[in-house]
């Protein structure tokens, strides 16, 4: 579905156009082309690739969708796909967006995702001294639109772990606080897999032998690459984190373990005793002469809650009860 | 076996060749010969070495089979080790497919796999303007094919994987749980096995130096070569998944074990109780008011069972039973 | 707020600056200027971005704070952030400082901290050949300050965790421990993560390719780099110790229970003796002759006082109890 | 000891030669000299070193023993170390060979090993058109002979791995079993001690800058270090594969120990109440009418009976017992 | 604290020198000299910085001590710091020597050990052909020395490794095993820091670039390389196999406790059985015909211990006991 479809020129919007002005316009030298699809069917992919010019094999990945995060090189155009993580209840929803950029013409393809980039365009038509800069600029704005995206997910996480922290150590909690930890740790890995081979292919924007289109804007192209490091290495102290606090949980399972078989075994002294005291004057011999007492009974009985009593007081100061 | 042999001119079939009229076409300039052969013998092996001048060292790792995937330069010569992994039943079954590229000519054999290649053949003939770069083309259109077999399998994982994360915290599945998930790693470690040096080896099909006959197809081997890298950044996270876990399903073990423990020690208690107080009114001693009461018997019944209720309730209102 | 402003030449002060004045001597070849700024308004940094002519996308991350340790080039100057880790009771409390480096100036901004850096003005004032090296070495001297403030946190780190080594064996310290050897991790993580990616960016201020403002300065940086990298090595030998130390501990609580197992099982072996032997004196069979002697009963308590006492020495012998 | 001395030609014996005749036909240009040795004596190595003119540092070594496997450049000469890994019953023996190659000779000391070379000799000198290579391929050939002992090793290793993994679930196995991993993880690292560093080393010995001895023969190095790679891709498998092993194994244990637990408790719930009922017929209250009935007593021991079965059926359909 | 200070020419001693002597030497172009110090006060240290003209950095270095190893270049001179690892007890100890390496002077500064190098000035006099080589070769026999301290402390965890090893399985070592390996563990890291930084750095003195004060004994240098590429591996292995033991370790525990519980669950059962019976028998029912029975009691008591007696071999036969 088309989102939009514009000309720029000198960083200034001339005019909205149909799908079928695109290939006039591309031949102009001074201007470039911005058009964003949705949900796009074969047909409208196709009658971009006729447009643009796309190369088959990229337009197949754009078309099938479930690629991971990259960038290529074909010839003069770059191909771009990111991943839309969004916070969905307690889910994670992955979307794509694959982007092809060209000397003169950025197109983008966002599928199975919640979000739009209406206020990228809306903010780069504000700034025409940077969007001045061409198709590199508006597909750094995307690209840093859709990288802001990871930053509330990643805080959310973290967030998450702290109220599983909070509830470590609290008895009877481990193993509502393992499945919330693996449950995190999947969602950590889904951000993960869209994050780090982004940030590998975007290493190579700045810094080195840079495609053209992104010559004249790698500064911009660093910070991006910068706020992907920065999102690589929280996710990985969340991960090492997340395997010490599972650790941590499954031993406060086996302390609380010790625990309980303290306090078994106490009680089980308790009564053990009790019954022993029980059988013996329960025993037939003929000459028990306590049993013939008037307050035998009553002794016996005392007796028995006493030595229960000191062995109670016992284990409590021992600390097993 | 000879399955297929055929000579190709601007990427259409010139004629069904028989074994030894391969060398006839060899030395034409014009036109590529497309072999394709499957469990052979040793002697249709030194046959094709022959015909067409093959390195000892490469022709008798193709022979022994047993070989890791690699991609090696044997002068002009490529020579292609490629796994085929496919799903039989509850196992995985691990074919070898070896591929000799020339400048002119495409030799494939397949051992120990039901996977056929006719549909490449099939396909590539629809296609003359690509089947017209020549030997490369084919050799892309079989990695590819190869390739393309492993998605099913990884699929195939995932929804294993997942139909056991889904019994993760049932109680007593641990065992069984666990049992799976070794034997699921276990497949996991062979498609590994398969793809990592794959991988690494179709990595310098692209980019940097690359052999000949490679050359004009690059796009494509970064194609495949992305195809990989997916599939084994899909491994490595259900690696980490499975580790992780395995470690999950020990920790249920022991959380069941501290209910099944807090039961025990709660329904000790409450037969312990029970035999203190029968004990008591078991003694001997002439003294006992109580049991000469006409009621007493009913009373002490009464008397022990609510005791022993009264216990079973506290311990059910403390989630102990 | 503004902290200091001065301009140097032959690293001797001319003069303490009103904000206004950085322009005219920066025009002047023979000075540089040091500007200390802390938790700063948005106005101040506008003011300073216009003063010495900063980057966008710098001056964005040094209002924004929050950023990890890096140094960045924008065309002849160096943007770093650093953290400021600092012992805060049982917590770390970190703090970040940003510094603009550039041919004639420097522009330090400390962001929540309590550290200030006037020692470091100080004693670079005393050493004028030194500071005669210009702002590269200004840059030298407050790296190695920040650097220098992580040794004591290390150092305590280490001997909390050698105080918690001393407990590691300690019965029923499993749970306490553990909890301090997750608290700790933390903190190191938290150290880590100050320290990585400045070790990394610091490597690359000496040998190969060095920035411009601190090519007279690489061996001092070379010195600091080694602190970063004595740094790390350490916290990775902690991390290490760290995870071992968990597991051990995990280890004791397992090897206690044992040890309360085995008392449980002795105890409760011994009155079940004494039960079985009152039990067997309780029956009512009519010819039991030993009911019917004059010291029966006395024999049958010695006997089972026997009999309790000799299994209970058998298990102490056996290090049961 | 000397087991074979041998001057060749174009890849034909010429003569068998004495010590003393090396230094006369070292200064031939057209062959090259083959020497063999075992378990050598200083003296006899002090000899050698003075024939062909070997480096202290390296000849010191080949005296010592107990290298890590490596191939050295002491000027036109190499200086390699491999181990001989063989099976010794339950335990490995690891011998170590030493060879010196040089333009036109190469010397071979073997140490501590059973296994003897001389069906390498007898095969290179069935094949003079590869002999013809000169001291390249007889270095060569011994490697290939070194790496291809190996194989049976690891082979070895997978079908010990493999009888341990049936044993993997069985129900008090898991001491034996890890006791097994434990031993077999000790082996595997002895082996990975032979390998990894003669890969590394051999890596060196194809592609990129060779040493000029071995550079008419790279293809066949390459082949040697293809095997090598494959030798220890299976290694690291088998390390992943036990420790997951272990790790399933102490499941085991404590799934074993939660069905133990199960039925521990079980019966002691079955006894318990038997106890208290008998408990209950034995109190002394006057009026208790079943005690009494005629049949009272058979009807207590049917109840008893009785209601323990049912408990039994109970447990038993929960798959407790 | 001075020991020596002595000038060297073609390999041969001249004279021993006092410290003021030195700059007289320094400034002849033949001859270099060697110096050793130890425990230096921070005077000696400024006079020799005076001498030799060393750096500022490097000097502070070598005064405060605790570096971590590593080799700098200061213009044509090496500062070198190695660990010097001796066994003191059940303790390690870490000393450490300062090496400052000129083109003609060595200045070797040994601080808290009790190591000393008289023995390798020894051995260097015995050979003045190495001599001859120059400070490069004095540089690389101090190296040499520091580095074959590490061997016997290798060998000492190894065995000390071993020794735990055959106690692995003993019933009730778990935890001294543990605190064992944990102890191990500790003192193979403070090694490891020794070794690994030394390493890397001695990479650099052979092959490829390397300063001018080594390139003379470059094979010398990578003979010490080797030595500590080889203790390194060693160090590998023993971490891995350490955590393996302690894991084992903790296998062991459970088993033990499998092993009591089954002991403990027997145990009870068989005394259940017997309080059950005498329970039975010790009912008041009015018609129980075997208590009128004359033998009614031995019998009994028959019963109860060919029951009890039973159950004890069936359980002994099932292993449980």
């Amino acid at each position: 579905m088309l989102i939009n479809c514009a000309a720029y020129r000198d960083g200034v919007k001339l005019a909205d156009l149909s799908v079928e002005e695109i290939s006039d316009y591309l031949e102009r030298k001074d201007c470039f082309i911005w058009v964003a699809l949705r949900d796009t069917t074969d047909a409208e992919i196709e009658k971009m690739q006729e447009e643009f010019g796309l190369h088959d094999l990229a337009v197949e990945d754009a078309r099938h969708g479930d690629q991971r995060p990259k960038i290529e090189e074909y010839g003069d155009t770059l191909f771009v796909v990111m991943h839309l993580v969004e916070i969905d209840g307690p889910e994670l929803s992955v979307g794509e967006v694959s982007i092809f950029v060209g000397r003169n013409f950025v197109l983008s393809i966002r599928n199975r995702s919640k979000q739009n980039f209406l206020g990228v365009r809306a903010r780069c038509e504000r700034e025409p001294e940077l969007l001045r800069l061409g198709s590199g600029f508006v597909f750094y704005a995307l690209m840093d639109a859709v990288v802001d995206l990871y930053f509330p997910v990643i805080d959310d996480f973290e967030s998450e772990l702290e109220s599983i922290e909070d509830h470590l150590f609290d008895k009877g909690e481990a193993l509502a606080n393992i499945a919330q930890l693996y449950e995190l740790k999947s969602k950590v890995m889904l951000l993960r897999h869209a994050v780090v081979p982004l940030m590998e292919a975007t290493g190579k924007l700045h810094g080195g032998r840079v495609p053209q289109v992104c010559s004249s804007t790698q500064e911009y192209f660093r910070d991006v690459y910068d706020h992907l490091v920065r999102i690589n290495s929280t996710i990985d102290a969340m991960r090492d984190t997340i395997s010490t606090a599972i650790l941590v949980s499954q031993s406060t399972v086996s302390i609380e373990q010790n625990a309980i078989n303290k306090q078994l075994a106490a009680w089980a002294a308790i009564f053990a005793i009790a019954t022993v005291f029980t059988g013996i004057w329960g025993m037939n011999f003929k000459f028990m002469p306590e049993l013939q007492w008037e307050y035998g009974y009553a002794v016996a009985l005392l007796v028995i809650i006493a030595v229960c009593g000191m062995i109670y007081l016992y284990f409590k100061r021992s600390d097993w009860l």
